[in-house]
């Protein structure tokens, strides 16, 4: 077992979780707050030159988790590790967000998927991107091909 | 607080830190097997279709964090929020791995930098990427000008 804590808190225009875009093709390009904890804060030198971060944070208002999940992006089941589901043996989302400026201990950042209040433990800088002509999209490919969807979305 | 479990271990060739390749343009194309633990396997069903994963771990061996770094390809320091730095308030790994394969609960991979037995605390499909030519990647694009190399490098 491992006792993690959180750096900072999100600030969202999500209030609850129906107001989050999902499903096929959606766009997140809401924009919100990556307030970091004042201690931490030095941690965050040079992070202004990248302009795109992993963020990882906990699904604090879930509990309990399921084997399977049914994506909002499909009608069928699948194992919940092939999906983003909450309901996940440990809570733990990762977000891609675009960094678009700092300020102090605040980052403001584009791509918030996450509700207002969100606890998160973790930021890394994305450093590479996997080519899109070798990435498999297994079950999400075959949703959108059902429904006559084409170019895959990018976060 | 959060208190999180492993729900597997990663079987992997590198047996102590050192043997790990680092610094710049590095290649991880380490092969290894994500380790699902049995009452977990279920939530794997279907992610046979997705060629490429992210698996959040934990630097078990690590104790401690300081909120700078110097990381093996540079030599000046930065923000630990600024580096995959393991010496971090949260001792959390993210690593985007190759699915070569699936045996039951064993997920045969490639890409893997973590230490032989780490723990680790979910697995996600990788469903998109950032594009190249709009990623910013800060003092690691400057330490690899400093050094006379030209394309970034792939995970």
């Amino acid at each position: 077992m491992f006792t993690l804590r959180p750096i900072g808190f999100i600030e969202s225009p999500y209030k609850n979780s129906s107001e989050i875009p999902k499903g096929l093709g959606v766009k997140h390009d809401a924009r919100g707050i990556l307030k970091v904890e004042t201690e931490f804060a030095p941690g965050l030198a040079d992070i202004e030159g990248f302009s795109h971060l992993f963020v990882i944070w906990i699904f604090d208002r879930n509990t309990g988790f399921d084997l399977t999940a049914s994506p909002p992006s499909d009608n069928r089941t699948h194992g919940v590790f092939a999906t983003r589901s909450p309901r996940r043996p440990n809570p733990l989302g990762l977000t891609v967000v675009q960094l678009l400026s700092r300020e102090g201990p605040n980052l403001h950042v584009s791509g918030v998927d996450m509700l207002d209040g969100t606890p998160f433990l973790d930021i890394k800088p994305y450093l590479s991107s996997v080519p899109m002509e070798t990435l498999r999209r297994g079950w999400l490919a075959e949703a959108e091909a059902r429904k006559g969807m084409g170019a895959p979305p990018f976060d």
